[in-house]
């Protein structure tokens, strides 16, 4: 009898780990914008018998990608609702649009992704669920486009993140204009400079890796990754070499890939594990 | 009622969680020193429940240092035990001695760790657990003199494991003598070369750092991981460098810190994700 | 008879090769400081016996030093008039005292060499001698502090000079702290700074290592070599490795040796072989 | 009177500096390929003057290449002859033919250049011109494949040269395959290894980058450049790094420049410069 009870529970215990997080889907009004946009939550599924408060990472996705992107292109479609789960953490992905940088443009209003993002995202995340509301619970990283993202909201809001990330990231918009033609270039970049395309002192003001002493002032946790085979490899190594000259505290992975989702896959769940450890220390975890 | 059932279940599971691993202390006979020595061995809290065979991850201790060394001597005297239980894995950690770099002495029997590491103690483990017993399910690392060795016995076994890996690893015996003082890499090398101190050139076909070749010959993953303020930190950053220039894949990391048991302890889980993916692929894990 | 001629002709030519440079001593009075400091001044041998004017390179000495430093400190004390007559070429060595760092101090009056070096000697050497009175005719290097000095002088004033040097070059003012003590960096900077120690961001400030922008949009050849056994020699790097990422067209060379004359001595025939190739380039060179 | 004569001096000394090297073309024997070849010798013009014995430079030529393309290809036509003339130094620019690599092939008696450039050529030379006929009066360099071709055969010949340079260096033949198609390589590679293609491990045993520990027990003087812009920078770069961490000391220089003639034009002075000091150290330069 009390075996058959061990293997019920024992079966019940790995369907709970089998089971799914919940995936929600908000629309958010953006003020700075005056318009609504969608975010993409996934919850873990001890919150609903959980009163507890959880932390939160903010995952960006890349250029040409939307707010779904995580979830729907992945090749284990489960990805990263599985690490929600394991981790005991919501993680919210927000649009950001095919060519944002997730910056405020300085010129047209439909294009205020910094505000969006760090500000009217996280302040409906925390109005909407039961969220560790302060910095000590939040975490933000990306692919790509949103790797530079987060990275660059992280080292101007260390108010708001106790931690953050980069994954393939696009970390000298400087250097963009350079992998892709001009035309190409002006044309990705309409949607945050309008018109007028920037001028190359502009990318640069933009592009993190000319911020390594804000970064340093900041001392937040950080963590950088890159695939040998990706075109962006030249700019993270020179990040990377950058911080460890000017001795910025981060950890930095250079692993096999390219720019793919596989790569993005990979190096999800060493993030997270990241992430994690820093909710930990600061008491934010979940049990 | 069913409320309370289910906290109860919650309950349980939640012990399950806490719950440790158990550790065996194992005497190994070797046939090759002709002697005796120990090894520690953690084991998950769900191999007692379970019929199925389990991967098994060997982890060796550095220059100094014995068999329990990962036991004792991490800040949180369960980082071993909670990675056993979360990923069901059999963690062995061999005696390893305060200088045997894990190879077999060309001159002295008291001193043959190469086949005590590799042969002896995997057939004790295979001998004594449910392990899957080839290299599917047998991955190694180490820390320092251990991060070597594994490198080492895995680079000229490749029939035995699956994967590799290495935490601040002494990579390059030829430089030992560069970093010490010539009387004490003497002192040290006695254990390995007996009272004829060992010639640069015998040092340097031990080094892993001259090993590429064979590396990229058994396509093996491998993850490395070095400090930024380890003192072994030019060795790695060197065989980084040649891995890439030969297109040798593998995952390698800098963080922050320098050849203490905090990072030890820093570094563990990651190496300890990414065997866990290895043996998923291998189709050697347990759920 | 002829063969004797050939033979005296011979000679004769012979000890237009042997004879030596001149060396003048000056007097340059300051008025942004309000004294008076001296400058030896090389003058090729040809230079008499010439109508013509002469490109001007301008020499920089190190921390500790003066003005006679590259006269009395190398090997082979003929080295700087050996090289003046070879390309024909005045090279001036201006004091710049033993910590000024050829900057304008911004406190003290006392020490205002940026002014001093850039304005006040060029003005007195073009007034003295038949120079080629402008940038076309005009570089400048040094040794340690004073390659930090050509490059920082030849980066703020591009309409000075066609071409800048730096041997050994201290080129990270902000992290001369990481190299001495708090006690003697303050000690040393009290020169510039008077009694109140520089903060971080004022001696980075001052770094030619952060100025790379500007280095790009001058576009002025340069040449910046280190030893590899020198102490300075990761700034040095990493200033390399900034110009190749921003793709400032540069020479830079890593060769045997530590912060010593001989170095110096070694290195300074390469810096002017690459100055007169400019002056050649510019049509200032005295055939 | 005496202002005319000493005009008259003055120009006849110009004239003698104004004046070209002389350059023979010399057929040479190969009995170990049993057919004659060429090589183009560039004599200063002082050597006709003198009795003294002179040091000769080899310069090997590229591939695609032949032994006149020094003589024929540089932008400025005199850039060979004005540094022999300059450094008193006899220029030797034997025939490597379009894909020797100056190596003896391992099954085609027609390609055997290591012992046609290191041992026939030299005998010719110092059989038939003042020669200083011993390794400190000789040195070798090249571009391209003639950069791998000096180094190969100067670490291989350290008896026979007291120096060795490279220009844009192949400095790693099992690289080679991988920057151009299969078939091009196993084309190119028919006059060295004949019909069937040479593996990647036979490739890999001719490349200088595999033999630092040699150039270590040699302590050769030499220096290496390579233009940022050049195909074959990061073999260059590995192999510089390689020597830094060997501590094996060289010469390494970046500059701007990609795999041209103006390039090597430009590279040219500063290793003869180099030669030059060796040589001079040696006691083996004419005054």
């Amino acid at each position: 009898m009390k075996k058959i009870v061990l293997s019920l529970i024992a079966v019940f215990c790995l369907s709970f780990l089998a089971s799914a997080a919940k995936v929600d889907t908000l629309e958010i009004k953006s003020a700075a914008m005056d318009r609504t946009l969608r975010a993409a939550v996934a919850i873990p599924e001890s919150y609903a018998k959980s009163k507890g408060r959880y932390p939160v990472l903010y995952l960006l996705h890349g250029a040409w990608g939307h707010f779904n992107d995580w979830l729907k292109k992945t090749p284990n479609a489960n990805a990263v609702k599985a690490l929600a789960d394991q981790y005991n953490i919501i993680i919210v992905m927000p649009e950001g649009e095919a060519f944002s940088f997730y910056i405020d443009s300085p010129t047209l209003k439909s294009s205020q992704f910094e505000t969006f993002v760090s500000r009217e995202v996280v302040a409906k995340i925390d109005g909407t669920y039961r969220t560790i509301a302060n910095k000590n619970g939040r975490a933000i990283t990306g692919l790509s486009m949103g790797g530079h993202g987060a990275m660059y909201l992280s080292v101007r809001h260390p108010d708001l993140y106790c931690a953050a990330g980069s994954m393939s990231g696009a970390l000298d918009m400087g250097t963009i204009r350079k992998l892709e033609s001009e035309a190409e270039t002006n044309k990705m970049f309409r949607a945050v400079y309008g018109d007028v395309p920037p001028t190359d002192a502009e990318l640069r003001s933009h592009a993190v890796i000319g911020m390594v002493s804000k970064f340093k002032a900041n001392n937040m946790p950080m963590i950088i990754d890159i695939g040998v085979d990706d075109f962006l490899i030249e700019s993270n190594r020179e990040f990377h070499r950058r911080l460890v000259y000017e001795k910025v505290p981060h950890d930095y992975t250079e692993r096999p890939g390219a720019h793919t989702w596989q790569y993005w896959q990979d190096a999800l769940p060493y993030q997270v594990l990241f992430f994690s450890k820093v909710f930990e220390a600061n008491g934010s975890s979940v049990k």
